[in-house]
C-alpha cells in the first residue's frame, strides 16, 4: 500500500480510461495508490472474492467483511487490492443472498469498477463455485469479457494482498494448473485423543498453513467443482484438495508475506485500520502561499517532523505543476500569515472536492494560522472561531477533515522552537489520529 | 480486563498488604483492574515467563516483549495479568543476558511486585528450565517462598490471559501433572513435498493449535528437563510433548479463549493497544461541584454519552465517600461553571497523583468551562488559555493528560442539545484516542 503513482503515467502507457470494456485503471479519482510493477501477465485473470461468512469470530454483529473502519466497509479495501492490479480485469465478489443490495449499494457508492456480485450458496465451496460459474457467463452479457484463463480466489477479509504476489500465483497458477500461498505455522499443532488429552505433536517444519490467495487455470477448478462430490460441498474447506483429488493437480505452493493475515477477530480490525493510518499518515504537502515568514515556519517544520516519521514536501500553491499534489498527497497543511485566509483553505478544499481525493480515504487538512504577535493574549486569536468550524461541519460531510493550528511567533528563539516543535507533533497527531470528533477545532502551538 | 474492583473488600477478606512474602494482593495503588473470582487455589503455583524472543517477525529492532504502547512496555502488561492473581505466589521472568538490567528497570519503574528475573539459555528450552530450576532455589533466598506444587509456563506477549483460565490450567495440573491451552486450528495445515508442491492437507477437526500457557507439577517439568536431550534443548518447541516423552505425562488439553492470542507482529501491537484502550474508555466520572447548571449539564451528558458506549457517574465531588472513585475510574471530567475554578482541577491533580492512579495507564481528565453567555464570543473564552497548557505540562509528566472543552449555554434549546452532543463526542474521544501531542487544549463545543 505505497502511496506512490507520481511515475505511473511513465511507468505505463495505458490511457486514463478502460481500453477495454471491464478493465479499467487505477489512476481514477481518489484511487491512487496504485503500485506500478512493470510486470506483464498476457492472459486473462479474473478473481473470485467470497464474502459471505457470518462473522461469529470477531464478536461483532455485522459479519466482520461488512465491518467499517475509517469510514468504509473492509471488504472494499479488498476490492481495491485487486481493482488497482491492471491485469485482473474483474472481481466477482460472492455475498449471502440477504447481503446483495447492502454490496450493491457499497459498490456504487465508493464506486468500484471491475466488480460483479453474485449470491452464494450454503457453503463456502458452494459460493466459491457460483462465482466462477458466473466468471464463465459473462461473455453473454453487454461486456466483451474473455473467459479467464486464470481464477484467483481469495477472502475478503484479507485486504492487504499484494500486486507482486498475486502475480506469482497467476503464474505459477497458469504453468501448474494450481497455486496456494502458504505461511509457517504460528503454533505448534497437535493431535488430540477423544478424551482431551494429547496424542502426539507435529514436526512443525514439514507442516504449512494454507492461506489465501490461491490461482486455477479456469479448466481446473471447474473441473474440479463439477467431479466432487456433494460431501466435499458441505464440509470441505480446501479448494487445492479438490484440485488434487478430481484433476490430479498437485498445486504449487508459494510462501507468501504477513501482509496476507486474515481479519479473524475484532482486535483485528483494529490492526487492519491501524495499518491502513499509518500508510495515510507517512506525508504531507506544505502549502506557503510564498510568504517568507510561512516559507521559514514551512522549513522548521520540515526538520521538525523529520524526526516523528512523516515526509513533507513544501510548495507555495497548488497552481500549474503543483496540481499534480491534489492527486499524490493524502494530507494538506495550509500556512497562512495574516487572518482572513481562511479563504485559501476554502479554496483547497474545493479543488479536492473536484479531484474526489477524499472518496477511500478520509482526508486531512490543517490550517496553520500564524500570528506574527509577540505575545499570547486575546487579541491574537482568530476574529472567528466558528469560521472554521462551521467550513470543517461541510468539508467533513464530503469526508475531508479540517482541523486549524494558531501559532504565535515569538522572537525569542527557544520559545519559537518550543511553538513549531508542538505543530509537529499537533499536526502528526491530527494526521495519525483522524479523529472525526475534533475537526474545526483551532488548537494552540 | 474488567475494570472492576469496588466490591473486592467484600469479596475477599485478605489484607490490603501481604500476608505472606511474595504475595501481594493487587490493590495497590493504580493496580485496581483485578477480577474477583471467589476461587480457591490451595497449593503454591509459581510462574516461568520466558522473554528472551528477539521479536523478528514484529519487522521491530526491539524485541517485541519491550515495545511500548500507551506509555509501557508489553511484558508488563503480562506481568500485570498475573500479578493480579491473588494465588500466584511469584512470577519468574526469563530474558537475554543483555536484557536484564533493562527488566530490572522495568520492574522498579512500574512498581511490580512478586517478579524476579533470571537470564536466559540459548534456547526457548534452555531458558524455560532456568526459570524452573531458579523457582526451586527460592526457598534458600531471604522470602520464605515455598517451592511450588505446579509451575504455570507462559509467554511474555500474551498479555490478555485471564484468571479463570489460569485456574482451570492449574488445577488440571496438579492432577494430571501437565496441561495445555489450545485453540482451533485458524487455517488447513497441509503437508508439502519437498519440491513445494502440496502433498496433502489434514483433516482440521482432528488437530488443534498448541497455545500458551501450559502448567506442570513442579516435579514433572523438572523431570522433564533433567532427562530431556541435548537436541530437545536446542530445537525442541513444545513442553508438552517433553512431558509426554520423558515422564509419561500426557497432558490435558484445555481450549482457551481468543484472549489468548500472541503479539507477533506490528500489527499485534496495534490490536494489543486498541484492546487495552477501549477497556480504559469504557466508563468516567463526572465531577459537578455541586451547581445546578453543572449537574443539568452532567445529566445531558449522561444521556449523550450512552449513545457513545461510555458509562458516567455523576458526583458533586470527591470528599467522604466519593474517595473510592479516585481508586475506581481511570477517566474524569470535571465540570466548571465559574471562571476561576482551574484550582478544582488542580486539586484533582493532585489527588489523582497522591493515590498513584496513573502509574500503569495515562489517566485522562477533561475539564469543561462551562459559561452561561448566550453569545459565543471573544470575550467568554478562558482569560488564560496558557494556564490550562501549563497545567497540562505538568499533569502529562506524571502521566495524566489533561484536556480542555469550552462550552456556551444557550437559550435555544435545539443549539443546547447540539452543543451538549459535541462536548460528549469530543470527550469521549480525547478517552479513546488518548492522544499526548493534544494536551492542554481548549476545545470548543
Amino acid at each position: 500500500m505505497e502511496v506512490n503513482d507520481i511515475n505511473m503515467q511513465s511507468d505505463n502507457c495505458e490511457p486514463d480510461r478502460a481500453a477495454h470494456p471491464g478493465i479499467f485503471l487505477c489512476r481514477e479519482a481518489g484511487k491512487s495508490d496504485h503500485q506500478p510493477s512493470g510486470r506483464c501477465v498476457d492472459f486473462p485473470v479474473s478473481v473470485v472474492l467470497p464474502a459471505g461468512g457470518s462473522g461469529e469470530r470477531t464478536g461483532l454483529q455485522t459479519p466482520k467483511q461488512f465491518c467499517s473502519f475509517l469510514g468504509r466497509p473492509l471488504i472494499t479495501y479488498t476490492i481495491q487490492a485487486f481493482e488497482r492490479v491492471l491485469w485482473i480485469q474483474s472481481i466477482m465478489v460472492v455475498v449471502a443472498k440477504e447481503n446483495m443490495d447492502l454490496m450493491t449499494d457499497i459498490i456504487q457508492r465508493f464506486q468500484h469498477r471491475k466488480v460483479r456480485v453474485v449470491p452464494g450458496g450454503s457453503t463456502r465451496h458452494r459460493s466459491i463455485c457460483n462465482g466462477v460459474l458466473a466468471l464463465g457467463e459473462e461473455g453473454e452479457g453487454t461486456s466483451a469479457m474473455e473467459r479467464p484463463k486464470v481464477v484467483i480466489i481469495h477472502d475478503a477479509v484479507r485486504p492487504f494482498v499484494e500486486e507482486d504476489f498475486l502475480y506469482k500465483i497467476a503464474m505459477a497458477a497458469k504453468e501448474q494448473g494450481a497455486a496456494g500461498a502458504i505461511r509457517p505455522l504460528v503454533s505448534t499443532v497437535i493431535a488430540t485423543t477423544s478424551e482431551g488429552y494429547l496424542d502426539h505433536s507435529l514436526e512443525r517444519a514439514k507442516y504449512r498453513a494454507s492461506e489465501m490467495p490461491q490461482g486455477f487455470t479456469y479448466d481446473v477448478i471447474c473441473q474440479a467443482y463439477q467431479r466432487c462430490s456433494e460431501s466435499d460441498f458441505e464440509f470441505g474447506t480446501e479448494c487445492l484438495h479438490l484440485a488434487l483429488q478430481y484433476c490430479g493437480t498437485n498445486a504449487k505452493l508459494i510462501e507468501g508475506p504477513p501482509t496476507l493475515w486474515k481479519v479473524t477477530y475484532k482486535r483485528d480490525l483494529a490492526a487492519a485500520e491501524s495499518i491502513v493510518k499509518e500508510t495515510l499518515s507517512r506525508s504531507a504537502c506544505i502549502i506557503t502561499g510564498g510568504s517568507t515568514q510561512a516559507v521559514t515556519l514551512a522549513d522548521a517544520l520540515q526538520k521538525a517532523v523529520g524526526a516523528l516519521d512523516v515526509e513533507l514536501d513544501v510548495i507555495p500553491d497548488l497552481m500549474g505543476d503543483n496540481a499534480r499534489y491534489l492527486l499524490k498527497e493524502w494530507n494538506f497543511i495550509q500556512v497562512s500569515v495574516s487572518t482572513s485566509c481562511l479563504s485559501e483553505v476554502e479554496a483547497m478544499l474545493g479543488a479536492l472536492e473536484a479531484a474526489n481525493r477524499a472518496l477511500l480515504h478520509p482526508l486531512v487538512v490543517i490550517w496553520v494560522h500564524f500570528s506574527s504577535m509577540d505575545e499570547l493574549s486575546v487579541s491574537g486569536r482568530v476574529a472567528e472561531p466558528a469560521a472554521i468550524m462551521d467550513l470543517a461541519s461541510t468539508a467533513k460531510l464530503r469526508n475531508i477533515l479540517l482541523y486549524g493550528i494558531q501559532l504565535h511567533q515569538s522572537k525569542e528563539a527557544e520559545r519559537w522552537e518550543r511553538s513549531v516543535l508542538r505543530v509537529a507533533e499537533i499536526a502528526s497527531a491530527l494526521i495519525r489520529d483522524r479523529s472525526p470528533a475534533l475537526v474545526g477545532q483551532l488548537l494552540q502551538a
